[in-house]
Parts: C-alpha cells; structure tokens; sequence
C-alpha cells in the first residue's frame, strides 16, 4: 500500500497549546529533530510583518540544509485586497520557502461572520490567493479550514471551496476538523463527498476536542488520506491537535502503511521526551506508545500472566517505539513483580540467586514501612544495587537542621537549612536558604556535593509530591515523599518515608543524587 | 433513542493506574459522588481473601444507601474447582452486593497459555461460575476478557465463551478490549457477529492504548451497546480506560443518546476535578469537555472570531459539561462555577448581588495564585462569607517559627514550633513539638486556641496532601496543601498555597479551625 506524509504542525498550531512558547533557538532545535525522525513537512511558522520571530526562523532554517521540505503558513488574501498588494501573501513569499501552506475558509459562517465578505468573494480569493504563489514557484498545500462543519452546514459549498483551491493549483487539499467535534462516520462520509468532487490528493487534519482526532485522522487515511498533519505529543489550541506520537505506530504498525519507517519509529518516545522537555511541561506518562506508563503493568494477576507470555497484556511490542516494558512495584505484588523488575537492570541474573531473595526481603520491610516503588525506580534500582554491593554510596547525608520562620503576617517567609554530609572521608558543613525547607536542603546538600561531583550540576526536580499514609492519624501519620529528577536526558523518581515530611524529603533527595552517580558509573 | 447505562471502573481498574492509590475513606468518598452524579454501576473492587480493604469498602458502602447498583468485581473460578469451593465466587458472595462482575477468558492464547486448561474446560468454567452466583440471586454482568484478540485469532471460539456466559444466565455480556489495540473498523465488525450470536444485552469496555478508546466505545454504542464500561478521567492500568469524561459528553451532546443526563453533565468537570484532587495527581488540563484548556482560545485569530460567534472554534456549549470559556490573552476564569456553588450555600442569593461579583474577583486572585477549590469547600465557603460579611475571624495568625532538626544518622527528627495566634485582642505565644514541622505547628496553635474554643478539641486531621503547580522549577514552584479535617461528625477540605510548603500548611491549618468555628456559630 501506498506510504502516507508526515506533515508536522509541531511549531505552529503546536504552539498555540496553552503554557508553551518556544524560543527561535527552541525551534530550530525542535526542526532538527524532526527533520532527524523522518518527517515530511515542517511547518515552521506563520510568517507574518508582525512577528519578526517567524521571519528570522525561515532565515536561519536554511543553513540546516533539512531533507523535510519546511512550509510557510498563512491565510489568503483579504477580501479587499488584490493578491499582489496583500501583505499576507508577500510576507509568505519572503519566506523564502519552496512550499507554503495557504489556510481558507470552507464553512459559509466564518465567510459571512468572520471575514464579512461573501461567498462568491471567498471562492475567488481562494483560487487567486493560491494561484499568486503556484505562479511564484510556490507548492501550495491547501488548508480548508472547518471543512467538516462547513459540510454540515452546506456541503456543497465546503466542497467549492476545495474545487477554487484546485483550480489555483494546490499540490494537496487538507480537510480540517478545526474545532475537533466530528465524529468518524461524519467524517467518513465527508471525506467520500469530497473525493468524489476533486482531483488533487487529499490530506486529514483533526483536534482532540471530543477524544476522536486519530479515530479521524485513519479513518480519512483508510478513505485514501494522502497526507496526515498533526503535532507531537498532541500538543495545541484547546484539546490539542492529533498525536503523532499516536498516528505514526498506528499507521506503521497496525494498518501496514508506511509513513517515517520502522527505523525512525523506535526513536519516536526519544523525540516525544525531547519535546516535551523543551516545551518545559512534564511528558504525558499515559500517552500510547510513547508514554512512561504504556507497557507499565501494576494487577498482580496481569503481571502473573505477562510472565507467561507477554503478548498476555501488551497490544505491541514496546521496543517497536523505543519504550520498554516495566513492572510496577506496588503493595498488591507479590513475588514475581520483583523478580520481573530486578530482570530489567540485571538480565543475566537468576531467579535462584540468593540476591533475589534478599532484595525482595528488603522490599517488603520498606513497604511495611510506607515505601511505593512503583514510581520512584531509581529507589528501587538503587536498593537492588546496594543490596548486592554493586553501588557503594558516594556520600553519606549525616544531620541536618531546617529552620522556616515568618515574622509577622505580611511578612515573606524565610527557610534556611545547615546541612552536614561526608563525601570520601570529609565532612563538608554547609548552609542553603530557599523558598522553603525543602528548596533550602536541596541547595545545601548540592553545596557539599558538586564540588566534588559536578555531574550532579545537571540534576534538577521535575515534581515533587506528598501523601499521608494513613488518613486517620492525620499530620503525625506517615508521609511519603516521591520526587521526580531529571538530568535532561534521563528522568527517574525516588521515595522517602517518614514521620516527618523534612526527613522522608531528605531521603528522596539524597537518593536523587545517588541515583545520578549510580547510572553515571553504569556508563 | 434508547438510553445508555453507565457502569463505572474507576475504583477498580482506574485504581491500577500507576501512581494511583486509594484509602477505604477515598472510595467510599469517590462512590458517595459518583452515585451523586448519576451513573448507573460502581465497581467497588475485587475483593479477594489477601485483600481486607476491598472486602471492608463493600461493608461500609452499605451504608451510604447509593441509588447506583455498586458491583464486586472477580475472575471465573478456577480449573481444578468446583464453583461451591472455590475461594474467590464465595469471596464474591460475600461482598455481599446485588450485583456481581465476572470477567471470563474469550482468547485461546489465555485459555492454553495462563489458565492452562483446555478450551472445553473453559467454556464449563464460565457457564457454572456464572450460574453459581445466578442461583444465590446475584445478578452476573459477564466482561469478555480480550475479545477482540480473541476474535483475531479465533472468532468462533470468542463466540462460544459469550454463549457460554448467556447460558450461565448473565445479564449483559460486556466486550472487553483489555489491550486496547484494536481499531474501530475491526470493534465494529466484531461486535456485528457478537449481536448475531447471543441474545442477551451486549456492553462495550475499551482501553485507550491506541488513542481509540472513544471512537471504539462510540462504534459499539452506535451499533446498540446497552452498556458502556469506563473511568472517569480515563483513569487506568497503563494509558488507561476509556474516559467516561469524555464518552458521556459526546454520547449526551453529539449522538442523541441519554446516559446520566443534561443535568447532571453540568457537574461533570467539578467531578473530574474532585478526583483528581483526591487520587493526588495533576488534572489534565487538556482533557476534551472538562480540562482547563478544552476551551481556552490562545490564538488572535481565534479570539477575533470568537467575539464575533462563540461557534467558530468551540464544538460545544462549555457550560454543558460545567467548563468555561477562557481568553488566554486576558486570562479570565469561569464566573458561572463560582455562581453555581455560591448556589450551594446560600441558595437564597440573587445572581446579581454585589456581593458574588466580590466573591468572584477574590476567586479569580486567589485561583491565579494557584488557589483550587474543588476539594476545599470549607475554605471557599469561608472566603464566601468572608466577603459577605458573614464571618468574623475569631483568631488571627500572626508569626511562626518552625524548625527541624536531626543531630546524626539513626538519630530521631525533633520538630518545634513557636507561634503567636491573636485571640480577642490577646496575644498568645506557644509551643509545640510533634513528629514533623506541620504537627508542631498543628500542636501549638490549639494551645493557643482551644483555651477560648474549646469545640476546636474535636477537631483532628483526616488527610494532608501536597502538590507542586509547576513542575518546572522544582521545589522552589508554588505549593498546594490540601487539608480535610474532622470532627467526627462533619468532614471539611481547607487550602493553602505559597512558594513554601510550611507557610502553605500554615493557612490550610488556619482555615481548618477557622471553619470548625464558622459552622458552629451557623448552627
């Protein structure tokens, strides 16, 4: 079967996803990576006189020298203008880039409503907007904005639309489902009318809004969709745009099309860390295929029976996408969890290995005691090792005195720690102030320790959560702290428990660090 | 057009999320409010002989009297039992429920290769477990585990364990997607031959591993699913089921179809919100229907449409599902929420008193602080008749400090706080030691109090949890304390927020006694 384009969308409707802003540097970086997965089109921006950002992007893209082809987006021309003397359209044209994308209205209430011009109007500044830049060496992908609404108000005027952008000489006409409220059938059958009334390929561009963007995006590409746009991990306006973390495997590994490759698709949870990381939000753990949580597997009797076979509980193989299988550690789990586990990091290791069974031994005490391992794995990695002398502790955490005081109301808080840790046989005595204790042991402890472990200097928190064990006690119960680090590249999560919340965050601190050093030895 | 049933995972199979746990106060909290919203089943659990919890929640939810018919959930019974000895069918009586979900292996792979037993067995096994529980007046839902990769690798034998069930004398027969990778097109036809052979009512339970966990459930509902298995806020073992949040909106607004009905659809994000406050984990904010973002306008072409038809790019009424529209740019939150629980209150009060536009305005400062009140009604009841005048602080926090100390490893944590708390003009100045700063700090303010209130010795903590907003910068981010207390009579929920975790306990603690005091002057 025929393969299907990748067009990205990542850095523009992408950023329109409330609490993302990326930086020209950002985005260059972001178009790099892409381009590095296998995608087809980049759109890199949307030009415009007012946004000097996307201009200098379109610029500096070039030295890239990207195989993608990097598209230019925009609307046609206002009604009052001629395509030559419209702003819009020159500034797309200063883009400099060999494909643009040109988005126009298919639904009769933003022609009349929105544009106030109309319908007639619509349809020639469609077909003249794209004839303007296929005449300027141009390929034009053609946006038809709302199709699937415009359909349900008047289809046969969403399809005259297509049919202007047709006769300008559109390479691709893309039906939209811009607020993201269709459902598959509507879908389906729209897409039937609109193969029936053009030429030209066709490309799917959905939004989550109703939870069905990729039910949409294969049930147009089953319909003989050319082309796919979307954006990484989802991300855009609303609910977001169709995930192409998502589409991607269920094109190549599902429905047997073939779209960035098999190769390319086991970077594809790399990129999605990557990305998220650089939009500075924490990565989706539930997301198909590439989140932390996909193959993660908590029922005992699921865990029992992936034991068996793991085709048992995992609809593909999670390598297929770059993710990995995990067992999650939990109070419910009983002996073949852990088993399960320990084979990751060791997996020349036998069941029959006394170490096996003092780890499990080790396990279930902290787990009397309130520790939950299933989101803290660098703990877990860590007790493993240190249980079977493969990690000796590089720096022993030995008292610490955390003050949080506020003088009067009004008044700002402030939190100062002193901290004492041996490191090689020295004591190091430091103090840290923060925006409250816990910020405050964070500094002193790295106070004593990146001296003499810069590695460490990359280490910062990503989340930190608390829970009360039992409920019935209340503050004087015990607590559970899991804190999630990252160094950039890697993120792992570690717990502690204690009576205290300072002390149980002095444990999942340290065992932060520790987890750095160990996977830094691994190496 | 008939009306779908609701039947609710979230207690069950939403609770092997990873990350996810529940106390018996938890879920006896979460069914009271999912009965309040409407839905027809609540799965309680699986309660099984090594698990006290599960079979102490069935005990106590007796007692709430729900309208909903809440379900014990458990396997077939095993190979080598007959059903009156086997261990989990007579745990599952025990449980004492009217109705009992059984979940049955429709895939030979499992059959062979987990339950290794043979394929006739099986078919035995699901009959006479279903029959044991017909005959003791249970009514039996049957979930046909992996029916769909059953009907992959072979349809006719899927079929027959449904007949099998039907025989038992189910009442539905639930087709289950337990790997969550099935396309619609294939649910579809599946579900086809499944209609074509049983009788009996079927239901449709889906998972979201390929992202099309609604359209699979819609595909279902379309062909004539009688019922509908999910969690609310898609809650479940690895990407989780098919979110209930989702599937309920569309099957109420988009395909005609009553389920818990247009009244109770309004309470929809409150409900969402509440649970992800109580399971302890960020809400998705891009969730369709009721995430902050589902209709948050970023764009300036879209906010420009928007103020000329709120139809351009919004699928559906926000209101219906209790959301609000939002203009990134401008930053203005949902005015109707805070009208609608004000209603809660004072249910005497005009809309268009000045005073809920105060509440509103001290809402809105408070929320944009990071300030949530879904799972703190006591302290938004207290803000609410703060500014109305209605309440008086009877004690006034003035100053603290807390300090933690731990002199060596091994050694235990001594916590200590001195506070000063006005009480009738005077100025007390106390002392408390406790197990962790926020137990010190608990201590030595009811010195300072109960002395005047002694009501307040009635009041202890229930729970106490903790979330950091952004997760970008760590723990220097802002901090949420969510506090619920009780009285052993009434249960309240109090926040504070603040960069440090101390001064953001510190008002939670505040309010919690500020609103034992409230209510008692109330009475």
């Amino acid at each position: 079967m025929s393969s299907v384009e990748i067009y990205d969308s990542t850095l523009r409707d992408g950023a329109q996803a409330e609490g993302i802003t990326y930086s020209l540097q950002d985005k260059l970086e972001i178009a790099q990576r892409l381009d590095d997965l296998g995608v087809h089109f980049i759109e890199g921006g949307w030009p415009n006189p007012t946004n000097p950002k996307d201009l200098a992007f379109f610029e500096q893209v070039r030295a890239l020298n990207l195989r993608a082809r990097v598209t230019a987006f925009g609307s046609t021309r206002r009604p009052a203008n001629a395509a030559g003397e419209d702003a819009t359209l020159n500034t797309l044209l200063k883009a400099g880039t060999d494909s643009v994308t040109l988005f126009g209205k298919s639904w009769d209430l933003h022609v009349t409503e929105v544009l106030k011009t109309t319908r007639e109007e619509n349809l020639r500044l469609i077909e003249d907007s794209v004839a303007y830049l296929v005449a300027r060496g141009r390929e034009v992908t053609f946006d038809a904005e709302h199709f699937f609404d415009g359909c349900a108000a008047d289809a046969g005027y969403a399809l005259e639309t297509l049919r202007a952008a047709e006769r300008g000489g559109a390479r691709v006409l893309v039906l939209c489902d811009t607020n993201g409220g269709t459902l598959p059938g509507e879908v389906a059958r729209m897409f039937r009318a609109a193969a029936g009334a053009v030429g030209a390929p066709l490309g799917i561009h959905t939004h989550n809004d109703a939870g069905l963007a990729v039910a949409n995006t294969i049930a147009a590409v089953d319909l003989g969709a050319a082309q796919v746009q979307g954006t990484f991990n989802g991300y855009g306006e609303r609910c977001g745009n169709v995930n192409l973390c998502t589409v991607i495997p269920v094109l190549e590994l599902k429905m047997g099309r073939a779209s960035i490759g098999r190769e390319k698709l086991a970077q594809l949870m790399d990129f999605s860390r990557f990305l998220s990381e650089t939009a500075n939000v924490a990565h989706d753990h539930r997301q198909p295929f590439v989140g932390e949580s996909a193959y993660a597997h908590k029922g005992g009797v699921h865990i029992d029976a992936m034991n068996k076979d793991p085709r048992c509980y995992e609809q593909e193989d999670p390598e297929a996408t770059g993710n990995s299988r995990r067992y999650l550690v939990s109070d419910q789990s009983g002996g073949s969890t852990v088993v399960a586990k320990l084979g990751r990091f060791f997996p020349e290791l036998s069941k029959k290995d006394p170490a096996v069974a003092e780890v499990l031994t080790e396990v279930k005490r902290l787990e009397h005691q309130g520790y939950q391992f299933e989101a803290a794995e660098g703990s877990f990695e860590l007790l493993a090792r240190r249980c079977m002398g493969l990690y000796r502790d590089r720096f022993r955490p030995l008292s610490f005195h955390v003050s949080s005081r506020k003088e009067a109301e009004g008044e700002p808080e402030v939190a100062e720690a002193v901290v004492k840790v041996e490191v090689n046989g020295r004591v190091h005595h430091t103090v840290g102030e923060g925006d409250g204790p816990v910020n405050a042991m964070d500094r002193a402890l790295r106070k004593a320790v990146e001296a003499v472990f810069p590695d460490l200097k990359a280490v910062h928190l990503e989340d930190y959560k608390v829970r009360v064990m039992s409920s019935s006690d209340g503050t004087a119960a015990r607590v559970r702290v899991l804190i999630e680090s990252s160094d950039g590249h890697d993120v792992w999560g570690t717990v502690g428990v204690s009576e205290n919340i300072i002390e149980a965050s002095w444990i999942a601190l340290a065992d932060s660090l520790h987890c750095k050093l160990m996977r830094e030895e691994g190496r």
